[in-house]
């Protein structure tokens, strides 16, 4: 990971690939490195979709090596959605296969002349980019295909669907999984878009060759590292729910605690719930069988392994094990308590490239502007499917909910800075509320999961309906989120890091044993608030002020049942969570 | 004017009327109403369409009485398509007749419970509002046959089309003009939107056996209004040009100037701008004959009469002669130079109720997005129509062309907050670059027209090709304009007022002889940097910061023909627009 490579799409002659030396981004990974670049390169007040704009995909510091947990990827870029800085993340393959071939990132820069779309190549030895218009408008299980027939299934590819060539604002960009399936996605904030502005429709990686990379203290990194998969078995959430129920487990828990939001956000607990909970699907999973319905991992070193298979009742294959946050946006967000129907649907997302829980959302959305009945789920079928055929109201749909808000004329939208909020209400789960409206990214659950000690007792515990303590609690955990996206680590691994004073430690001797650093536990911190400054700053400069960082009234006004509860953490409050 | 009407749309046993003291409102007409109220009463960050937000329709200061051109009327809400404060102003004949019955405001609050669609009707002893369902998805056009049928033709009408039901973005509200037509809009900012999300559809004015505002203060107020009416018909802009050739005797002008928008502001003349201007246009009126062809007010006390008719080549009514603005949205920036074409898309969008720059902005969008070919006005009339007939496509159209750009991922977007560019490039004419940039309206040319002093050397000479005294343009006219709207003046009247130091004497002279007060030019200066004030503070709130106060990048970076130039005021020089 000694080199960027940078394609500039709007070369005179068609692309141009720059192989060039890290420079002044040595020693940054994952979202240090997007962010970094992002915040360098891009002018904050440029159109998302021009030539300004640039797609900055980059492993994390540690991917490529044999730390476990290290296969996930950063994707950043200005976001279509919501005006500001994005970092989506993802699991899959490329991360280890990029960070093997030795780029620390890829930057797609410039926007080509025409309409042409291309196709990236990299191999060990030679990086190509050709004109592939035949790809056009290919979903990605259709496109992975045809690269797996072209370059066989050493592969691991980095592709957009039908959405991204659009541009629509819930455009994802797919990472094909260990099973070479487009499946893991880094779904928000329309990043997909954005590669489809760049005119790229796929990049083919294949590591044939490379060696995995080596830590620069062998012993030190491989004692830490077993120290560390240990820890990780050892926490009941990493060690036994993630495994056995995938994250689908969380269904029961925020359903229990009457924060899952039901009905685009009208009542805090789904009646159907049970049918669509973690259990339900791993009964249902289970019963079916089928080669790789017990749970695994979705890339290479993963210990957690909260992935798994979907099969249809004649067993064939439909999708990945739907997420909890995809089973609730398709589910009980519309109403939708049949696990098929949600499968089918999240298959439908992944092969056009949007984001599941922006789909979601947007569909609850257009129930309540009357385009279908809640709990329909043939209706939700078809709206999706209207997305990949790129009709008027498939585009609509397609760019989210605030669009579709906006051309259906509804008013309760639940999102902040334009991205739809994920699968816990603000009302009943407060710290993610304050996540919600503050972190750089639009609403988003990842950046803070205050769910930890809000409704699962980890890394303390915090009243989930009481204003005090969220934002010390969203705080600590977005500048620890930040710290974590920069090293490739999967976010899963918080559990037992926050819990575990040891397992911690681990992950630092884990980071010091791989860059023969000597990092503290305060160096982390400082990398988590340096990277959150850079891109505070770069969504000032574009125009998102305190003003963005919040939740839309209704979650103000309107209380939540069962709790009969608002948001009630103050403006003045939300407005401490950069204070440090 | 010495009374408030409230209709409070979310009372519990349906709409509550109440008809209230002016109080803390005393003094202040038109924009000076409508934003007061506004600011003071609507919380910044509400959703437009919530019952948070009110729609409060304001006569001006001077109408109901004797006073020449005193018939403008101000509608204030906050925006859905802005997200901030917003007046936008329109002719015909309610401001007069809502000034007699002696309403200062209307103003319509909160939400109906239902779907139900309202009526309202006021008259000189009685205010009722009914649910009136079966007008439902009427065009303006046919409302108003059946008010007129209901009512009687000495009525005046304040109604939204299918646009406004939908609450479209680009939805405007229609005010009936001297015919009785539907032809005068308050079209900006979607203020048709907050109607329809009051369930309001029309409001129904009578003003039998009401009087003239009387003034207090007779002699001085008459002497004043002559002095004024003289000094109208000597001005050259408001005397001849206009009275001849209606705002479209601007086409010509502007497009000799290289400032004519083309081709969704790809180019700043347009090949077919003589087939379209106002000399054309009056040529083929002319030609046509019918009445009304000539041009006359487009309301009572009108001495400019800058409005005309438009027959088709049968004699039949086709609409109000198209102003300069829509000629230019729906002609020249579509590359359409069909006057037939323009005049029926015209009578489509006063039809729908949309604002015709929106629209037109919109259309050329869509068109770069490959929706129809520059110049197809076959195809324009086509996707004009599906606004009305609420398709997919239609409400992405009538949702602005900001939507419409995210939509079909459009990067060229010409709008400021939103809101779509009117008909002159910001390029060619600096100075409306820095009133489009910096006003509180989002772009708009009415809010500080540097036109003035850029193209017509009115009000002194201003390079339009350079970015000094740019700033000190806009601001001052930014600051009259303030207070001209609050007056119910028409805003015409500024050609001579600003050349015609005696006119301007008399101007404040009719409002001293009308108010007994004894205001100086200070005084008028003032109010108008206070209404200023509230409105900035209040887009503030609402999370309108100086980043939003620019223009897309791509007019600092694409340069326009003919004069090959970028706009190049800069930020620092846009912050200082408020420094006063």
């Amino acid at each position: 990971m000694d080199k960027i490579l940078r394609i500039n799409m709007s070369g005179a002659n068609g692309p141009e690939i720059n192989t060039v030396s890290l420079g002044e981004y040595k020693g940054l990974g994952g979202r240090a490195m997007t962010s970094t670049i992002v915040a360098k390169e891009v002018p904050p007040t440029c159109h998302a979709l021009s030539a300004e704009n640039k797609l900055v995909i980059a492993p994390g510091l540690l991917s490529g090596s044999a730390a476990a947990m290290s296969g996930r990827i950063s994707v950043g870029c200005k976001s279509p959605l919501t005006g500001g800085i994005k970092e989506a993340n993802s699991g899959g393959q490329p991360s280890q296969v990029l960070a093997r071939l030795g780029y620390a990132a890829i930057v797609l820069e410039g926007k080509p002349k025409d309409d042409t779309l291309y196709k990236v190549v990299i191999t060990k030895d030679d990086v190509s980019i050709s004109p592939a218009n035949e790809l056009k408008m290919h979903g990605n299980y259709d496109l992975v295909e045809k690269m797996k027939t072209q370059y066989g299934d050493k592969i691991a590819c980095i592709s957009i669907g039908q959405a991204g060539e659009m541009k629509l604002g819930a455009a994802s960009i797919a990472f094909t999984d260990m099973e070479l399936r487009p499946t893991r996605h880094a779904g928000r904030g329309g990043v997909g878009a954005v590669m489809g502005a760049k005119g790229v429709k796929v990049i083919v990686l294949d590591d044939t060759g490379t060696a995995m990379r080596q830590p620069k203290n062998p012993d030190a990194f491989k004692e830490a590292n077993k120290a560390f998969v240990a820890g990780l078995r050892k926490h009941p959430v990493t060690g036994q729910g993630l495994p056995a129920y995938g994250t689908n487990v969380l269904t029961n828990v925020v359903n229990e605690a009457g924060g899952y939001p039901t009905f685009n956000f009208k009542q805090g607990q789904f009646e159907g719930a049970s049918k669509i909970s973690g259990e339900a699907q791993a009964e249902l999973e289970n019963t079916r069988g089928g080669e790789g319905s017990a749970t695994h991992g979705c890339h290479r070193g993963c210990v957690i392994r909260c992935s798994g298979t979907f099969f249809d009742k004649n067993g064939r294959f439909v999708t990945k094990q739907p997420e909890y946050e995809t089973v609730w946006a398709h589910g009980g967000n519309c109403g939708i308590d049949d696990l098929d129907a949600i499968a089918l649907i999240d298959r439908m997302d992944d092969d056009f490239g949007v984001d599941t829980i922006e789909m979601g959302a947007t569909i609850a959305v257009a129930m309540d502007a009357g385009l279908a009945k809640f709990g329909d789920a043939e209706a939700a079928i078809r709206l999706v499917k209207e997305v990949g055929q790129g009709t008027p109201l498939g585009r609509i749909l397609g760019s989210g909910a605030a669009v579709t808000g906006r051309v259906f004329g509804v008013e309760r939208i639940p999102v902040v800075k334009g991205q739809s909020m994920p699968a816990y209400d603000p009302r009943a789960v407060q710290g993610m509320g304050v996540t919600y409206a503050t972190t750089t990214m639009g609403a988003d659950h990842t950046a803070g999961y205050a769910v930890t000690a809000n409704l699962l007792s980890v890394g303390g515990t915090v009243d989930p309906l009481k204003p005090q303590g969220q934002v010390e609690l969203s705080r600590n955990l977005q500048i620890a989120t930040t710290a974590i996206d920069a090293t490739g680590m999967c976010l899963f691994i918080a559990f037992a890091i926050l819990d575990q004073p040891d397992t911690f430690q681990s992950l630092i001797d884990l980071i010091n044993g791989f860059t023969g650093l000597s990092m503290t536990a305060d160096d982390v911190t400082n990398l988590g608030k340096s990277i959150l400054i850079h891109e505070r700053n770069f969504n000032k400069a574009a125009g998102l002020t305190a003003a963005h960082d919040r939740l839309p009234d209704y979650f103000k006004n309107e209380p939540l049942s069962p709790h009969k509860i608002t948001f009630n953490v103050s403006d003045e409050e939300l407005d401490q969570v950069f204070n440090f």
